[in-house]
């Protein structure tokens, strides 16, 4: 999986500080996860082909998380867009952009299919041969979902050694790939864990923005390879974390943690702080595989 | 007056390219004019202080003029804004901004006022002592206005030699300046004109963008100290005018010569064109004083 954080600053668009959003890259698909205002050009800054991108996953209806998507869908329509293009989102957010492309008398050339959500459970949203989308609900001053990518387990591997010894015919090797125990060319029954390697174990990637610490999303998570968390305040400003339902990077960790997860990445950062290396030093005193985002840093896992 | 341009050209936000938008300050006001997606951060980048803007006026509702609104009325909220916003645009305007203070359950702790428009003539929709605002009523693919900003004429100036040789007592000097005879302290009647000089020209700038060639603007932007006039194509491909509502650059020149202006900007480029070079270059075959936009550049009129 490759992550291109295209902007993981809170609050409002910056000079320098692009409010949220990312590019997933997983199993041929380039997923765009929130999308605040000028998320097209930072993908054209961060040279992603991003015509490529087929599904939109938008986590709530905060300014910084989607005000660029209207900008993103017209930009497709220019373009000459053909292709279908899925989004996931807060009910309301069809309502919003059709409005604007009926006042601009602009509706696109190409299939805008919406996935309203409005389920305060986790629900598979997303699914295709090797990967599902699944929703992480979070706790935040409006309905808000996190999103979980996650790899199916893909084929066992023969072991070619141990497939010719066992004297199998190559008619076989699909059915082997799949699980299945064959009959070699002497009749015998051959197990398949003696001739297969297990698959490369499937990945999983969880974007968790905005929310108060929320533990209850941890055994939605469990073993997750990358945990992006939202860290807008670091500890010394936790009062204010109730009130904007917002977490520290202590808070963020704890949750890695708990989720025994691959690595921490951390974003969402309130820009009151002069550095955001504070956020980094504070989640590593509970999770010592804690990472900082930053605009146009790529994270592969 | 002094104008900066945010951004001044078509289609979509690019890398280098900003969408339309335009900073007027003319007379203590500060006017926003267009805003295209991401014209908070260039209104960041120019250093203005964007706070004191008070009146937007968006000409129409397709994304490149009016995209960033939304992100700017949400940063006035976050950033404590008390002051009241005056927004003037077509009738729409007003449930696309409401719609998603709405469903962000975030509404602004200072009054949005809008003057939402729909009229086809011209209409004076901003006034105080000093100064007019008036629509132009432009031909674009949607319901489009262009801005008008004009100087009231000043006071008359005294001529402070010619006041103390006629021997004036100094409590008529008001009345002298709003152009009255008086009486003199030896009792013989005073003629204004005796005493004083004119007032500076009142000036004035007209916003024509996006518009197709419309030459009945003219006598309401006759003797316009500058004018801005898109120019989205060059003359090579005026074929594409008729179809998308805009113009060319000669085009541009001809309404500023035959409306008598003092100077044409160019602007809403189209971002086909390797130089916007050619596009001046073209307008000065029939308007001398032509010139061309460009992203964060100043006019001073």
């Amino acid at each position: 999986m490759k992550l291109t954080i295209l902007g993981c600053y809170s609050a409002t668009p910056r000079t320098f500080n692009n409010p949220t959003s990312q590019l997933l890259e997983v199993r041929g698909h380039l997923f765009l996860i929130d999308c605040g205002e000028g998320t097209q050009v930072a993908l054209r800054k961060s040279k992603a082909k991003f015509a490529r991108v087929k599904h939109i996953f938008i986590s709530h209806l905060h300014g910084d998380h989607f005000y660029g998507l209207i900008g993103l869908i017209s930009t497709f329509r220019l373009l000459g867009r053909e292709a279908d293009l899925h989004i996931y989102g807060p009910k309301g957010i069809k309502e919003i952009i059709l409005l604007q492309l009926k006042l601009a008398n602009s509706y696109t050339n190409y299939a805008l299919i919406f996935h309203e959500l409005e389920s305060t459970e986790s629900e598979l949203i997303f699914e295709d041969e090797t990967l599902e989308v699944h929703t992480i609900p979070l706790n935040h001053r409006i309905y808000t979902n996190g999103f979980m990518f996650k790899e199916k387990p893909g084929e066992r591997k023969l072991d070619m050694n141990a497939v010719l010894e066992a004297n199998i015919h190559q008619s076989y090797y699909r059915k082997i790939k799949a699980g299945a125990d064959v009959i070699n060319e002497n009749g015998e029954l051959i197990p398949n864990e003696r001739v297969t390697l297990d698959a490369p174990a499937p990945k999983s990637y969880a974007f968790c923005s905005d929310t108060m610490y929320k533990p209850d999303i941890v055994p939605l998570i469990q073993n997750i390879t990358a945990l992006y968390h939202e860290s807008t305040f670091l500890e010394q400003h936790r009062h204010l974390c109730e009130k904007t339902r917002h977490s520290t990077a202590k808070e963020a960790a704890l949750i890695a943690k708990e989720a025994n997860a691959g690595q921490l990445i951390l974003g969402h950062f309130s820009t009151r702080y002069s550095s955001m290396e504070f956020f980094k030093d504070e989640a590593q005193t509970v999770f010592a595989n804690s990472d900082i985002a930053d605009d146009f840093k790529v994270f592969e896992f």
